[in-house]
């Protein structure tokens, strides 16, 4: 019998109700979903590694242009798209992220360049463009960004003088994903846009390690979606991997203390997905939906947006 | 009798020689060091909070051109100055931090005012700037951060191509403050100039919440110096706070663990300072020296550059 293997990504979450969902819109959130999903459990069926699954899925879904990350990234203050981005391995604890950077199709492929090649994690705005340029990474035209919604979006937020969430329902628009593969190692990957209308180089919670994302064999790989700011805070991807393993909580229990006790405590919105050496799967949210989806070894494939 | 209160700082590690000091630039980082401690000292034996006084003396130690930070901050590649700086209030949990700004004079002061004046946690490089100087903090042309020493480690660096520490004998350029106030509150910050001759906008551990900066009245309060990258990868502050809050370790137990055994694995040169709400002191650092000093109210004041 194969080792298991097991992936999970997330579309963001927040306040996505049915009353404001088409029946044809939801069919594309879902179609996007299993796209994304399918081609990073590709990888890891062709026993590719955590790594490229979790790089391949996110990538896919910068792709979607429905999701806030890569195109469909929403626009900032001054109309420009800002995106941050990070990836783990979690055998080796390598990690790379790029924060406020434009022009990248994918940010976290860049996100990957910066883990392998540049000897750095972090690297920022233009650096990190310049950065991507210099190892050849697709780059586009600001055009390539634009999506009417996202620019509608940005144009109310202007009028009403707000920075506001991506959706006229709150949602926090990110992407992100989780993986086990045939060797058993797990990684992550979190990309978003941030916030519309966004102003003076805010930085959320996505390219901060520890935070967004975070992964570790020996305990668990995460990417979270949430207000950024209270994530940050409470370094919420590290502290469920430390529930784990200084306090000897299960996956399970960890996503559950953090997400519906400490993280609503704080009015911490949000959720994240979660992956353990042996391809659990939670996928945990404290808002009234989270695009996510699901797939293993064993036969499972779940798209889901709203509670159960 | 009043509550105890108690404050530490540190200007950085790495490999400081007394062979390559001389008495009188051994007077002058002690005299930085001591002027800095009685700042911040004073706010606190003035009844001012935990977060005023590391603000305060993180601000000392900026202003002061031999430390990495502020006025002293090495150059980059393009000859710029692009500090990293982030405060952490251990009572409310609220922190700012500023990654990748330019011309500001007090990085550490534009990191406090995005904690309380921004409603984000993150702001990085232009935003950055643009957020202080809106918010009427002082700048400085480029003309304030040039020192003469910095200059020819970046002429230096240049000609061999490198990405380097701060000082010929390396070091990690790095400013940072812990303390606890009257109210038994505590707080951490940090502020550097990060690596000379430094490319794309790398952005090290200082900036982030949870790896080069952390506090927690529950906990601790923490201030990293060392090779950033890797402790952003060990998120060393939180790991330190978790360590105590889920395993039950002292807050000198914990610190060793994680400097002298973690970090020392993975081969992360470095150390940091940590206090705690009965104000515990530790300067815990794996390298040959750490520019460090610490003071409270049972009398202790102690300024130190090698091991002991």
């Amino acid at each position: 019998m194969p080792d298991k293997i097991a992936i999970a990504i997330h579309g963001g979450a927040g306040t996505i109700l049915r009353s404001t969902m088409t029946p044809e819109l939801q069919l594309q959130y879902e179609g996007g979903l299993q796209a994304a999903l399918d081609a990073g459990y590709a990888v890891l069926d062709g026993g590719g590694s955590a790594v490229d699954a979790v790089a391949v899925a996110v990538a896919s879904l910068e792709d979607f242009p429905l999701f806030n990350a890569g195109k469909g990234a929403v626009f900032n203050h001054i109309g420009q798209h800002e995106m941050d981005a990070a990836i783990m391995n979690g055998k080796t604890l390598e990690a790379g992220a790029v924060c406020g950077v434009a022009h990248v199709k994918n940010p976290v492929l860049v996100a990957k360049e910066v883990m392998l090649h540049s000897g750095h994690v972090m690297l920022g705005g233009q650096g990190a463009e310049e950065f991507a340029r210099q190892r050849n990474m697709q780059v586009e035209e600001d055009a390539y960004f634009y999506t009417q919604q996202r620019y509608n979006q940005w144009q109310d937020a202007l009028k009403e003088d707000k920075v506001q969430l991506d959706h006229t329902d709150k949602k926090f628009g990110t992407v992100g994903c989780v993986a086990l593969d045939k060797e058993g190692n797990l990684a992550a990957a979190t990309s978003t846009g941030g916030l519309t209308n966004k102003k003076f180089g805010r930085i959320g919670d996505s390219p901060v390690i520890g935070a967004g994302t975070y992964a570790n064999n020996h305990t668990c790989a995460i990417s979270c979606t949430g207000v950024g700011e209270l994530f940050i805070r409470s370094v919420v991807a590290y502290d469920i991997s430390c529930l784990i393993d200084y306090k000897g909580l299960s996956l399970k229990d960890a996503c559950n203390l953090v997400v519906l006790d400490k993280l609503v405590k704080i009015e911490g919105e949000g959720g994240l997905i979660a992956i353990d050496k042996d391809g659990n799967i939670e996928m945990t949210f404290n808002s009234e939906g989270m695009y996510r989806a699901c797939k293993d070894s064993n036969g499972r494939n779940e798209v889901l947006i709203y509670k159960e």
